[in-house]
């Protein structure tokens, strides 16, 4: 692939994952107060301007996930700079989207993961030193290590709990955006089932 | 005005406040993780249904303020209650708005206020007990209560500081949402310059 | 009501307006090649500045009616003209809106018209000047006096048949918005139902 | 490429596309009454529902142009059995634009061509026999034919004059979404300066 093939690659799979999103109603249960992203970057994206996100983010409009705008370049910070650390210890990963974390998510994505056989990872904000919360830079990185030393590897599904100013929000990440929707898609009906009872 | 006309009154000075903050490309820069809101409640309204927000909430596209959806009543949860429980103090409050809140939003705001007599607020969240924090039901009402007990009067502007899990914020509260929009979009004008720097 | 008033109330029964037609799929079908726009006039407009429409107009994006913008004024030029000239012969006209014509929208509305103690009313394009019809100024004059000659009065539902690269239209006139959008929505299920079998 | 990439390719070739477009005010009045749709089919697209287009078509809010969806398959008609026609005589050609057709835009678009080395062409509909204007099936296969008797290949850029109740418009033809976009924004530059001389 050149590298207008590789750019077209990510838009065209984002694409496809926000459709997969617009027609599940039940996902709207999973928008956080932070409204949802969902981040691809280029194999070998090295700033966040190489990496396509959801212009203005998703947001619920008339009970279905609404796309505000197009997939673009450089519209997402956090995200972005996600994935590139993550690959700094998992070149697999390309792709991340953030969802609602209660304790119904998290009883929903724990028996998830444990019947896909995945890792349920999660991170404790409240150990972050002060000196690194303060600073997007260092956070980050501070972050994604701790889930390396917790779980020997970067899990494709955990959370991070509340911090001072911060919403605990789940993360989803793998090797496209079609692949990490797809998994939320099916969390977002167990935890519809759940919280409509 | 009989209930239609106070349904379209409430409609119409919404998306009146919309268009004006869609033309104004500093305003992004205002605006938060979680989204700005922006709800109007009817005048007697006693239900978070009987206050119009947009739906989707305003998020940036391309640069500039976009309103995901269109102003509906119940869209909003926060701003509504926010709403319905200052009118308990303060009876010519029917509007509010939300936007980001950092070191340089606080010092354009305090000069904003001085100028224009108004108070300027600002809530400690770190004193909220930690059983009201616990419960959305009850934050509002405590919240509320210590601005006034603080400052005799629900300010017209005020910022509640971080709390755990909660972004700090700013809000704009007023007689209608034209109103607020225009402080608001006055506030963005001198934040833009100030960071641009 | 001052001019402030009447601004929003405009504006406002424009939203009711367009978050009726959201919430009906079966409208879809009722959208002609050149979109829908629904139109309100200021009680005493005299340019198309002063008359409010849907910006970018009304279409379909995921099986269902979708306004691209927010009411605005003096983003129509079709339909405000429209409006303007159909208020010399029948000052309660303040509202406007287009459909898709075609035989059984024909059938469907001409029976709704009987059952309803209205006008059916249509207009034959083919019986235009040239002269006339090289020139928007000139054109809108003809047609809706053709109407009143013909029906005594302006026809609250009529369609123009198709001209010289003019696509067939209905259209629906009334005091608000919401009122047209009534009749609209009724009319729109009947014609799906019939299409759908 | 299998099948999963190929689909990615043609969405995000749109997205690309689709951005570029966004970016530029000029295009607004190129802008025809039926709005403008891009749309790109896969390789070997056999059906309507294989070949991509926006969802709800391009239009304009707030002076920009204005994607009302996200890229998805099957929401275009004509300009996707434009395409499948085209490629029986043209196996080059996957993707199609149309735009606004006036005075103005003819005498651009055939200095652009005669500039770029490319036919310009234009098709009257007025030739073309009644029983074939009745039904969009045959319509299209004599359209084509017409142009590919009259230039000897399918022209990249041509203009259908107006029919009985059908708009002149402007097609441009090419091998994807984003080539044929530099080119109608090179027109749309073009266009825009003389009409607001």
């Amino acid at each position: 692939m050149n590298r207008t093939q590789e750019i077209e690659a990510v838009l065209g799979n984002l694409v496809s994952a926000v459709n997969m999103l617009r027609c599940c109603p039940e996902f709207t249960s999973l928008i956080p107060e932070v409204r949802v992203n969902l981040a691809y970057a280029l194999p070998d994206a090295r700033t966040t301007q190489e990496v396509a996100a959801v212009d203005g983010r998703i947001t619920a409009v008339g009970g279905l996930p609404y796309a505000s705008g197009m997939p673009a370049w450089g519209v997402s910070d956090h995200l972005a700079r996600r994935i590139l650390e993550v690959r700094k210890y998992d070149a697999e990963i390309n792709a991340a989207i953030n969802f609602k974390c209660d304790d119904v998510a998290i009883e929903v994505v724990r028996k998830y993961c444990s019947e896909q056989g995945l890792v349920f990872g999660w991170l404790d904000r409240s150990q972050e030193p002060k000196d690194t919360m303060e600073s997007d830079g260092t956070s980050m990185p501070w972050k994604v290590k701790q889930l390396v030393t917790k779980y020997g590897a970067v899990p494709r599904l955990f959370y991070e709990g509340a911090g001072w100013g911060k919403e605990p929000l789940f993360l989803a990440l793998g090797k496209d955006a079609v692949e990490i929707v797809s998994m939320v898609i099916e969390i977002a009906h167990r935890y519809s089932e759940k919280t409509q009872k």
